[in-house]
């Protein structure tokens, strides 16, 4: 790392006309048309940094204390313990998982201990009992550290985990069963923390004003990225490089702003579909964890004004090059529907070369003497043609290099375009009120005491009408 | 498994009108009026079986040799081999990891040898050098056996793959190279099946008319499930149940033609969006299949009669009830452009129950004394009833088990039901010219021979211009 950090490039010419056609591509004049509404986004955006759910801008500057008792805790884990597995779902799970598959290494939990140098790392996202029993079949308790994750503190997944794994503490080491886990969670409010004071579990705080999908950094993702040896200083240093960027209103200077602008005029052409294409398995779940800020911040069926839109475009993952085998040939001929975003890296942290051997089979032999760096880049800009050439939109993220800096400034980039984005079109990107009916009616479902109406509306639903119901035989 | 094999149902009352509204939701006269179009597609479907490029429909019937085979070498590689790799992508890779997703512990590579049984497994379905580098890694050589697949024995990345391992190998082994490796690929044309027999690698056969989405049936996917214990006899059994289920020309009892006819009408009124959300971990990567089977063989700029279409259904993966905490909120309140398919399982093959220990907490304690079985179920339901009582469309599979049996069904219920549908549409399902121009356009940029033409042609893009390219600063 040199003193003037490498920066990550936004490069949106694919969007043009001039590229992908008249018909599809954007012109100067529909980004001037956009331009007031991008600067009240952007206004919207300064004025509320820090304040009520936009808590999250501040946390590459506010977590000094928080950042030395995590490093600290961090190292009396890496010494004790041989696995660490955080209890989570949603944001309290994917941001976690997308910083170890970045900076990780790729095969992490089979690597020998004297190589790994830190625990094994498990997120467990999920109530299906498989796996949850699968999970314990390899855990050794003795050498395990749990990491339960909720801000509500009564998220039924992640308490339903914590009551399980706490039971099988506590028969094994009673009063010392504290010692195996560490809760992070809201300071005042929620189950959780009343739990953990009553338990004696050591603690770290989620600030108010940082939501789940906001949240990874916050203790949520640098407790376990800490743990796994990640240098979340130069994380959150990433992070305040890519905000401190994004303080230009002008959209030629502001990458999230811009990106946020490109994608708000393609939603209002109809392109309901937005898709994530990583060329580096080390970003795969990048896309994860931005399918759920996208989706989560802007699927509303109602905006600020209280009248109703159904906005939202659809995040889909998918991965470069492996994709380009199962869903390219949708993206390339089928409905205009999609704005493709590529993210590039310029340097990969290995160098893999291509033997030789094949010197009859001219269909194979071209390739000898590259290297798979070559080819995974050609492969990229080689997509990127045929999709443009195809007048199908399309961007570019580049990564100079995956590294701690690089994933902070991506994180924020994609944090502050959703702010933006969600601004444009006017709607509330911090709540997530279209859960709730689901979540009311698990409650009824298992019988929860004070859902007894929500119950009866279940069970006066139509009955399932069984010419609609088919079974192989 | 008794006699009478316990077959998956599907259940499309969420798509009808009673359940979702007279807006959304179809009608009886809706489905009548598709009827014979459905008939047009069922009779396209029926004659062509087995022919061109349908040969997948014979595979649960005409593999007993191979079969035999595919045990005996696997009995061999599981005696002598701790890890078994696959060297493939898209179709050679999708349909073996969904298999093994599905029907080995979730955490097969982490268990003890003697719980294991089987080789570890790994498929390698990308080039990007940080990947290859950290496979190697791990990988113990003399314990290692690979199996490079690739139907044109020319594909780019698996013959990288090929060539780097051979190399490798032959280093290490010398002659004795060809004994870590087994190739599968056409039976005549290509570059693999040539090499493979000047360098005396043994081979098993993809079927000339079975496409790469379309093989896990045949040694492409038989060969990894074999190795890793799982019954493929009953895997083919299955799909052979569902294949007969599906010899009915009506709606009302040939479940894949309903499955059909009912996204043909979803995306006729602009579904453009087909959500796979099993409510199971081990169910996750047929996801990733589908998406596959689904794009490629449906997205598509023209029809058999050459008029341009631009049609397809876009693939979203999703998970119950991860999702849930990330996208339901978008399902639930964003546009109106999706059918959400929801996979749902009557038995898990564990019983996790959720400890007591909350007394004091009834946000929390309300779960206490179920299952997780219980709460994957309830979530699962809750989800339907929300996204049902919002008006979106949206379908349930139900698999009675998740064995072999049931994911051969499921398999075969996801071809036939796409074969359906291409037929619908009038489109070629089984082509995939949109690939072209990127792969052509990846020859051009690695030097390739005969792509000189191509080279110019890229040389000759418009510059891109600087001032839609911002870096952070």
């Amino acid at each position: 790392m040199t003193n003037q950090p490498e920066s990550i490039r936004f490069d949106y010419n694919n969007m043009m006309s001039v590229y992908v056609g008249a018909k599809e591509g954007f012109t100067d004049k529909d980004l001037d048309a956009v331009k007031p509404l991008a600067a009240e986004a952007f206004n919207f955006v300064k004025k509320n940094r820090g304040t009520g759910m936009m808590g999250w801008t501040e946390l590459p500057y506010n977590q000094k204390d928080v950042v030395k008792d995590i490093i600290f805790t961090a190292k009396k884990i890496r010494r004790s313990f041989d696995a660490f597995v955080v209890l989570g779902i949603g944001g309290s799970a994917l941001g976690p998982m997308a910083v170890f598959q970045a900076l990780c290494h790729m095969r992490h939990n089979e690597l020998p201990k004297s190589k790994r140098k830190a625990p094994k790392f498990y997120v467990e996202d999920n109530v299906d009992p498989e796996r949850m029993s699968s999970l314990l079949d390899i855990l050794d308790l003795d050498k395990t550290m749990f990491n339960v994750i909720t801000k509500s503190g009564s998220t039924s997944e992640t308490m339903s985990q914590y009551l399980i794994i706490m039971d099988l503490l506590k028969r094994r080491y009673g009063d010392k069963a504290s010692e195996h886990i560490i809760a992070t969670t809201d300071a005042v409010s929620g189950s959780l923390i009343k739990i953990a004071k009553k338990e004696n579990i050591k603690t770290f705080y989620i600030p108010a004003g940082v939501g789940g999908r906001f949240s990874e950094l916050c203790p949520v993702g640098l407790l376990p990225a800490a743990v796994l040896g990640i240098d979340i200083k130069e994380l959150l240093k990433g992070a305040a490089f890519m905000d401190r960027a994004c303080r230009k209103a002008d959209i030629r200077s502001n990458m999230a702003l811009a990106s946020a602008v490109t994608q708000y005029i393609a939603m209002q052409r109809g392109k309901n579909i937005s898709v994530m294409m990583p060329y580096a398995d080390s970003l795969r779940l990048i896309s994860d964890w931005y399918a759920q800020l996208w989706a989560e911040s802007l699927g509303k069926a109602e905006n600020i004004k209280g009248e109703k839109v159904y906005v939202g475009q659809t995040p889909v993952k998918a991965l470069g090059v492996t994709d380009q085998h199962s869903q390219v040939q949708l993206y390339t001929e089928g409905p205009f529907d999609k704005v493709v975003t590529f993210i590039g890296v310029d340097r990969y942290r290995a160098e893999v070369k291509i033997s030789e051997g094949c010197e009859d089979f001219p269909s194979v032999n071209f390739l000898c003497g590259h290297t798979l760096n070559e080819l995974i880049a050609s492969e990229m800009a080689a997509t990127e043609y045929a999709l443009t050439k195809n007048n199908r939109l399309n961007r570019r993220i580049t990564l100079p290099e995956v590294n701690a800096h690089t994933i902070g400034q991506l994180m924020m980039f994609f944090m502050l375009e959703t702010a933006y984005a969600g601004a444009m079109l006017g709607i509330d990107a911090y709540n997530q009120p279209g859960v709730e009916e689901g979540k009311n009616a698990t409650y009824a479902l298992l019988g929860r005491a004070g859902y007894e109406a929500k119950a009866a509306e279940l069970n006066a639903r139509p009955e399932k009408n069984p010419k609609y119901i088919i079974e192989a035989q």
